[in-house]
């Protein structure tokens, strides 16, 4: 790995991990780099703007995400409904490791973007949108494949995914203002009795 | 009324709008001042802080909603179950109407404060969790009368409230993040599918 890299992946580590444990807007690029040991020349060398720097934070925990609690839920080797059972108990368990590590709940990163620049920033709102999407569709796989098991009945596969995507980061969001994980362990089995109909 | 109770309401709602609009963390106590046309001076004779101010906020957005989208959704005139869909359907209204007036959709002001300072402050945290809690009573209650009448099932009416708190939270989270109020009127009526057993 070249130095530039290196000095580029710190900043990206320590922006995720800053703005997902307080938030993007309470974080500026001093602090970031401070915290990272990177002078603000080295920083604008690397990333244009904060902005520039959470585009790329949003697509590194995406694929990070992707790699491993998602891997983990919606695995082939899996029945459908055990799928979202397993994804409820992996967004539990990350959002328990995430509490003892920073002291409190931090919730969705992709939720607490929308949340907090939808209002602000169209291009922050359009990416954490996207994550999302990326969640919905294995939801939405997961619901066909339920539907041709004939687990689920005949419902709107798109539409129920989601309800389902919109339950998990109420779940979360919840957990958040309660400052509790078990929230998510209580309420995320109930993701399978969520419905909406062909007729929607 | 008093003109220091004018001065003290003004402020009040010049930071309710700017809040809900923009969101807390993007609107200073100059901008407040500055868009409600009153001094700081006058601004710090009333509060304390805009941590107290936002606390204020709140109150009287709790009571403002109580009164208005509230009190239609969970009227007794209405079956339970059709308490359920007008609670949604004023939900979509009300973001409907806010993007209107705003420019693009704020979502719910009680999870904004939580996704946003549910990390940094504990007050704001434990002030916005204590006004979800407030709908979560009107959605136990609603559930109890459903179990009641036959209309549902005998699940658990508190985990079941929360699991629909968590659910109208969540789907006002995705309308945010698409920027788009049909999201509530598409997913809202799959609210009354929720269910948590009691075995939970």
């Amino acid at each position: 790995m070249s130095k530039a890299y290196d000095t580029r992946q710190t900043i990206l580590d320590m922006a995720a991990m800053l703005f997902h444990s307080q938030s993007y807007t309470a974080v500026g690029v001093a602090t970031i780099c401070n915290q990272a040991g990177v002078s603000k020349g080295s920083f604008f060398h690397f990333f244009r703007s904060k902005q520039e720097l959470a585009v790329a934070v949003l697509d590194q925990l995406l694929q990070q995400i992707n790699d491993t609690l998602v891997s983990r839920a919606f695995s082939q080797n899996l029945a459908p409904l055990e799928r979202l059972d397993r994804f409820v108990d992996e967004l539990y368990k990350f959002q328990k490791a995430m509490t003892k590590q920073y002291g409190h709940l931090p919730g969705c990163p992709f939720g607490n973007m929308a949340i907090e620049q939808a209002t602000q920033d169209e291009v922050l709102r359009g990416k954490a949108d996207r994550c999302l999407d990326a969640l919905k569709a294995r939801l939405q796989q997961t619901i066909e494949d339920a539907i041709e098991n004939g687990d689920l009945p005949p419902i709107n596969a798109p539409a129920t995914a989601d309800a389902m995507l919109g339950y998990v980061e109420g779940i979360q969001l919840l957990a958040k203002s309660r400052n509790d994980p078990g929230v998510i362990r209580k309420l995320g089995p109930a993701i399978k009795t969520i419905r909406v109909d062909n007729t929607g």
